[in-house]
């Protein structure tokens, strides 16, 4: 057993933790950027609260929220050129993943010229960033726990992580009140991608004994809440469970990598800007009917975190979660076409390859094809 | 649930890792102070090794050795002196708890200036520190996993922890093979600690979900590995079991700090220079008797973790390992007196106050009296 282990991140978690987002802020610099959608955290009051928080703390803040979910390498330039403009000392992301993924990368842009797809592809030696804050609505990403940033080149449509731990939040403010104005079918499919980013960082080659013991215990507590709140059950406890479970899925995968549903998903919203959770309910079933006999004893841990026996019943564990969520849901209804699958099974090998290699089973590009298939 | 966490450990581990020391550490300058003991680092050949890999990339190193167990802030000055004198860019700390905990003392006097005893009873702000790498040779204290450094002024006899994030390791190289040379005496009393920090970052009232996910697997750990290995039995995979646990235990303590089995020792050690693993031997069974009726689940954990039932057996199985690695001990035979419970009892809540604040029961002095007196 030899591992490494370097996960700096900074969480205040608990019902109530965004009221000190003005007071943390101030440690960091005069002047804000906020980038957050266009939609939700307006319309619930929370943009203008984080507003007066800084207010009050001596910060000035300018607002950047042309983001899209999926967010392209183009707003960033955007984003990257209004900081520089209004001189921002840090970058707080107050939304979704899309919003915390396209904080992070504006907060690397800001301090590394030229295209973000050669940090991207390592073609460039990663530098610093701005000082990032950030503070989910959503309970999936796990954006807030690791240093990834998820982007897409709409040139290439490459959907693909920018890596550093120059990303990793200076501060995660993760407080599950904040969770609560999501619409269920939102919830549903942040939920499964956390869901999934728990399981595949404990399926993954590069796991190790912190990430393993996050990334179970996620499971068991997403197990615990996700279909009682998706069902309209479920209290505070339920929503402080769910959103532990989501950074834990966010710090596990940023110790261990994701593996093949992710890496086989990409493609899928990258060409098609697919709902990410919902593309991964589509492709997951399938993949892990594929891998159970290459991996069975960690199955049989996911399957008894998820409330099974053993390996046999992992994936209909899995099934009947997404039945209770109301998220089954095959990809041909999300938009794919049969005619995408041989450019999503080659940009695979372009986009996931390290997605693929992390995978208990290593899959042939006709492989990927069926299991794009089987999923439609 | 509302917690905070921030633990920027850096750790390298597993078998064969020391043999980064040269090229990790190159990354911090280009001459070293090695902190080490008189003894063993020596004997065994892995001083003459460090130097050798630090040399080969390019650093230069100078050895300080003038450190006791339980380390005085007196040598702490001295070895800043030191440091200054020969222009160090950075301190290797290479041995056991009070070599290591001394090599972080050393590299934060040479950036704050004055008497440490102000800092350690935060009487004056904590500053930077000089990048410190760790490579523990015992398995007990967990140093290489917190920014705590435990000093004793001589003055007073205080013992207590200089505690900052600045004495963090940049760097902790975890190489279950250094432990092999540990003399029997030596394994039981640093396992009997680590299984002690586990045990009390669990039960502290500061605990949260990722210190009781590290603190119960390295009692679990603990209990796999440490009898055997003290009986002579157990290879390569329990020395990394014992050594992951040790860590885990320095990590959970780092979040959740210790509680009242390790306040009530501080005073023993800093009065009589008692070997800590063995005070914490003799006191932990009596405290926890004293504990069990008020948190009966996590006691029940704990004792499940450790091959019993529930809390009714929790003690009995601690008194079964310490027979099992022949630790089972007074105060007494180590040294102290019955003439010494007064000025003990008084210090714990001079140098100890936090700890016994943390503890599932608010002990009296006269309790923690009491509890010395049933140690001895």
């Amino acid at each position: 057993m030899n591992f490494s282990f370097n996960l700096p991140v900074n969480l205040l978690f608990g019902f109530g933790a965004i009221g000190e987002i003005g007071k943390k802020s101030a440690m960091y610099g005069k002047k804000a950027m906020i980038v957050t959608g266009r939609g939700s955290a307006k319309k619930s009051g929370l943009l203008a609260k984080a507003e007066l928080h800084l207010e009050q703390s001596g910060v000035d803040s300018v607002v950047f929220d042309n983001v899209d979910p999926n967010p392209l390498t183009t707003s960033i330039y955007e984003g990257k050129a209004l900081a520089e403009a209004e001189k921002c000392d840090m970058v707080i992301g107050l939304g979704g993943g899309s919003i915390m993924d396209a904080a992070k990368a504006i907060a690397f842009a800001a301090k590394n010229e030229g295209d973000l797809t050669d940090y991207i592809f390592a073609r460039k030696p990663l530098g610093d960033a701005l000082p990032i804050i950030l503070a989910p609505t959503t309970c999936g990403t796990g954006s807030e726990g690791n240093g990834f940033a998820v982007l897409t080149d709409p040139l290439t449509g490459d959907k693909k992580s920018l890596r550093s731990n120059s990303i990793i939040a200076k501060l995660s403010i993760v407080d599950p009140e904040l969770m609560k104005t999501m619409p269920k079918r939102v919830l549903s499919s942040v939920g499964f991608d956390a869901l999934c980013h728990c399981m595949e960082a404990y399926l993954s080659s590069l796991g190790q004994p912190l990430s393993d013991l996050i990334a179970l215990e996620g499971i068991k507590l997403i197990h615990e809440s996700l279909a009682d709140l998706c069902g309209g059950f479920g209290g505070d406890e339920e929503w402080e469970k769910l959103t532990l479970a989501s950074t834990f899925g966010g710090m596990s995968i940023g110790l261990a990598g994701v593996t093949a549903a992710h890496g086989i998903e990409h493609p899928a919203s990258g060409l098609r800007n697919v709902v990410h959770g919902a593309g991964l309910a589509a492709l997951t079933p399938t993949v892990f009917e594929r891998s159970i006999s290459h991996a069975p004893v960690k199955f049989a841990e996911i399957s008894r975190r998820l409330g099974g026996r053993d390996e046999r019943d992992c994936v209909e564990g899995i099934r009947s979660l997404l039945d209770a969520i109301d998220l089954s849901i095959g990809l041909k209804e999300q938009g794919i076409r049969e005619s995408d699958i041989d450019w999503m099974a080659e940009n695979c090998f372009k986009v996931s390859a390290a997605s693929l290699a992390n995978h208990p089973v290593k899959f042939s590009i006709d492989e990927i094809k069926d299991l794009y298939r089987m999923s439609l």
